[in-house]
């Protein structure tokens, strides 16, 4: 068992959503050690969530309780699930949220949430994550077996997540994030950039297509380009990313999640 | 006693402030546990820090110290206060804050906080915050008795709390909060509704009007909605609530806090 | 020792850059007590980060791991650094962000972090808050004594900090900091308005030009000054400080960081 629960929400944090879930877990269970991944999600964006924290769960510690919650259907039938895989648990709503986690899981197992006695009482049908979600993943750490919460399932919802595709010209893939520095990751990895490459070739002879522009070479870290200049980078989780040294892609570049992103290599 | 202390402010999380208090504490008081419910009130907004301690204090552990500091007046002779009910204890300056607290406690004692050895040495007249409240907080997390910090009072200070008024209409109420959804909460609640529909009618049989708009009925999750719909719903603390679905109402309606809301019974 | 870790980034908290950093500490120290100071440093503002440092890491307990990352050079040939005061540990890159704990600290000791194994296994060119930065925090709160981390260096990056200028007219200094509230902060001490005032004067005989504005006197606290009225006081870190009460001074005086304020002394 392990007394770490992260939260990854879009509630914010001027309001007190997220400190009236972190009450309830408290009171439930008074050794948990809360962890904020972010509470910043874009207002009902699954997407977003589901890559915020692929990013961020794995670095946490064994056994560590992942709770996430954005939940537009919420009080709707979209079932209350927790995800059990080789290494964490991940409480919250079966839309899709936890898809890059069935992705990357070596063993994984899905239970819908039923037991209602681990609820609030009354639970109403606009805030399960304060109701639902906070109180069972405050029961986890106290060595609730995952099973005594609900049947295990296999019709969980999965988005349908992109994937680079060779084409003639190279790779096609898509950009699934800026960050807050106007970062472009795409979903194009260094695996997938060794595949394009001919035998005995290089990653440098790579060029980047996107936004209508042409970006060759593939640097090793942001201070080899020169200020305002873009270049592309393999980024600290494995991702091809775009950026503008000391200035913000996003905007410079006027991209946004889901443009296209090509790469093309040329003649060594 | 507990170790747990909540923190509600106006300071933000850009600059130190908040920090500041943090290292306070646990130097005081290293084995105290701190939960922020929200940095991010408006800037010396009273009200709004009332409303979100009021929605998330009760979710904490009975002994929970709630630390709460938007003090316009700082350093001039508005005192500062600990507020004692039957489950919490409550830290601040006197000077509304904690109204909502006053109205809802069971039972209520409020000391003005004098006793300056508690108090970091000579505290400045601009951040009591650090200099004051902090360390009270702390030592509130020791054992020390309040009335050790000062004086029971009487005369503290309550904010003017709206109250919804019957008319020959209906019910006329404001909005009192907008959330980071934009879903406008109201200072109705489910009995005033249950007080308005005439005996053996439906709380479905209510029209909300606001912002020159008429919202037929009352649902019971967002999702009943469809897209860009509004609609009127029994939030998550009992109070009335009007949102778009999927959208930001606040904006939609174009309404803030503090406008008109009235609600129509229309006959079964 | 110390299981207290503060963090200071600006990583902002919608991605989860701090999050992979609090989940590596954890899981090298699941003991550590992890205290954002803050993450909202702008982008790549190594002064900010300086300032908003110093004006917090003090109120920690003795032995806190005051953890720094702002880091535009990352993964270039600046050097990652351990700091160690008569007080607490600093870790972060050696860009200058430490600047301000070489002016004000009493003894001093700044260790080139090299010891590779204590870094995640294969650190990235990107990302060394996660890589290095992190786990080396972390080992610190296990007692690893600063000295295994790499050799002590002497010609460790200071920026340059702005130093008040006694003149003619009196005495000429720098905005250094504009907070939540617009209030600005400057470089001028209490010790230096004192030595301007002659022998037996008074610190309220002096006015501050700003922004082409004359501010008569020094307030006590904020509240003595009327809404909208603008004026001076020595905030809660010993320096002037020039505000618009209820409002905002660094949108109603146009004045940014970097704006000269003088001081002048009135006859008495």
């Amino acid at each position: 068992m392990s007394n770490f629960i992260t939260m990854t929400t879009d509630f914010g944090t001027r309001d007190s959503f997220a400190a009236c879930m972190k009450g309830i877990i408290l009171k439930t269970s008074p050794q948990a050690q809360i962890v904020d991944i972010t509470h910043e999600i874009a207002p009902q964006d699954i997407w977003e969530a589901a890559f915020t924290l692929r990013e961020s769960c794995v670095h946490f510690p064994k056994g560590t309780i992942h709770l996430a919650v954005v939940d537009p259907g919420v009080g709707s039938g979209r079932r209350p699930i927790i995800v059990v895989t080789e290494s964490y648990y991940f409480v919250g709503p079966d839309n899709g949220l936890f898809s890059l986690v069935y992705r990357d899981a070596e063993r994984l197992r899905v239970h819908n949430i039923t037991a209602a006695h681990y609820f609030l009482p009354s639970p109403g049908a606009t805030f399960h994550g304060r109701d639902v979600f906070a109180p069972v993943a405050a029961w986890l750490t106290k060595g609730i077996p995952s099973g005594n919460f609900g049947e295990e399932i296999t019709d969980y919802v999965k988005l349908n997540v992109p994937v680079p595709k060779r084409t003639d010209a190279g790779l096609d893939g898509h950009v699934v994030h800026a960050d807050r520095f106007g970062n472009l990751i795409t979903n194009i990895t260094m695996n997938d950039l060794q595949s394009l490459v001919p035998a005995g070739g290089q990653l440098g002879q790579v060029t980047v297509l996107i936004g209508g522009r042409q970006i060759p070479g593939l640097k090793k870290f942001y201070a080899e380009a020169k200020p305002g200049e873009p270049g592309t980078i393999i980024n600290s989780s494995g991702y091809l990313e775009i950026f503008v040294f000391r200035q913000n892609a996003r905007a410079g570049l006027t991209v946004k999640r889901g443009d296209p992103v090509r790469v093309a290599v040329r003649p060594a």
